[in-house]
């Protein structure tokens, strides 16, 4: 059996059940960063993120922005979490025969987004490789009241999205801005349900929520905000890094939750939780609600 | 101009350059791991080792030895700063047409060697790939009195190094044991004064404490303990990715060392450390001081 035929997340699951964890790990494996115990009011996190030439980015494509991806979707998780980024380290491929300058503008991309959100570089790796390869890991740390899992939904919470999405692959995924204060403020004002980021596509990444909260939802079609980058509404559901927020809070404080909304980044409530019995639901323009397939990007 | 007419070292010094810190940093680039504040007693340490495949491994190695490895050698960067390893993220980027067998084998590789030395496993990413590539990050703890930095060598330390080197590219390199209880009995037991692991090389690698700690130093090659896999003494001291130990230690206890030394692990002293204005030097078995150049395994 080839690994394609098995599927990512079938694949990672496979690996996650394998996998035994100790008293010290609060969330393994299975959110957009592990949850380790820390101090006495907050919790450590750890990502990591993995970018492929040809996969995640292009040699055409500029190298600033490369390494800003490369550190920003990274960012992105530790924000997910409801939690604020620290220290990374970066591991870096190159091929020999690369381009001083664009090796130097990968760095340059990454250093100047670690700045930006107050990330210390602290390490790496610098290796030959065939191909361009950047992997980021980090750290961050959250206050224990403040950690939003994917697992948190429930029933009659409302759903909200930041920003637009779809149509990422024309520039957004190179050059976004992770959503960093905008989690910050939703932790220290909200009690938030559940929180994850889009990267395998709305449907996907709400669908995480769902399977790990164990709820159903219902999402219109007339309230989610496309992008004018998106090829049309089926596509920008399913299309892979938005890196906007996908959160959940209680029903009856999302219209205090508008109100107080204090960015430019917009926000959008598309629909609310409901129990896992009634399944996972897209209300069409029509008003006919059609039963959904959390179907995502595919890595492999 | 393009990367490898630079060299890898030189290009870290460049980047490491532009990096700025700030105080929660102890030490960030250019040691076997970050040094980051962390509790009373003790500090955090953050590690990242990527290997990619047809560099430092092949598809015909065995997936389980690779796995084995990628975990290893960052276990060891935490044993060479006088700590415990403690939390792993792994990403790996793998071809779609692989192997579902030869991906599990990773895996398993990669778990055993946690399990062996007590690393949970807590995140990662799984991202297609055209060849193999596999990047860990890992955290570890050390208490401050324990914290060993390349840059603390002082002149009369004695120079230590555990195992055998060379050759290691014969099979070492991808089924060694990282040298951490040797390396946690040291720093519980004596003052050591510097400690690096051997990845470039063991002159490389000793270069590199002689650097940080503006030393020089006399080894004797009688006393250097070569590894039947070595092809002979030169390249003994230029293969890279042996992950044995150089350490180095005041003088008068290096006698204490030997007699007290609890472990099968071979340790030998091969030399002394002295100022810097006399310089590197290998004192040959003829009697003859050849003065060194520490060039070591290029990654480029």
């Amino acid at each position: 059996m080839r690994l394609k035929d098995l599927g990512e997340f079938n694949f990672i699951d496979r690996i996650n059940k394998a996998v035994k964890l100790s008293g010290r790990v609060i969330k393994g494996i299975g959110d957009d960063a592990a949850v380790l115990r820390y101090s006495k009011d907050k919790y450590q996190l750890l990502t990591t993120d993995m970018l492929v030439e040809g996969k995640h980015f292009y040699k055409s494509d500029k190298a600033e922005l490369v390494g800003k991806k490369a550190m920003s979707c990274n960012i992105s998780d530790i924000a997910a979490m409801g939690g604020v980024p620290k220290f990374a380290v970066i591991s870096v491929g190159l091929p020999g025969s690369l381009d001083l300058k664009y090796a130097e503008g990968l760095y340059k991309g990454i250093k100047k987004a670690a700045d930006m959100f107050g990330v210390d570089l602290v390490g790496g790796d610098t290796v030959g490789s065939g191909k361009i390869v950047i992997n980021i890991a980090l750290t961050g740390e959250v206050e224990k009241k403040n950690l939003t899992l994917r697992s948190g939904a429930k029933e009659n919470d409302a759903i909200f999205i930041t920003g637009y999405i779809g149509g990422s692959i024309k520039l957004k995924h190179l050059n976004f801005t992770p959503r960093l204060k905008e989690a910050r403020f939703l932790v220290n004002n909200f009690k938030i349900n559940s929180m994850i980021d889009v990267s395998d596509g709305l449907l996907a990444d709400l669908g995480h929520i769902l399977k790990e909260s164990n709820k159903g939802a219902i999402i219109y079609e007339n309230r989610v905000p496309v992008s004018k980058s998106a090829s049309n509404f089926n596509s920008a559901l399913r299309d892979g890094e938005d890196f906007e927020l996908v959160f959940t809070l209680p029903g009856p404080v999302a219209g205090r939750l508008k109100k107080i909304w204090p960015f430019k980044t917009k926000i959008s409530e598309i629909g609310r939780i409901c129990s896992s019995r009634k399944g996972f639901f897209l209300v069409r323009k029509t008003g006919k609600a059609e039963k959904i397939k959390p179907a995502g990007f595919a890595h492999f």
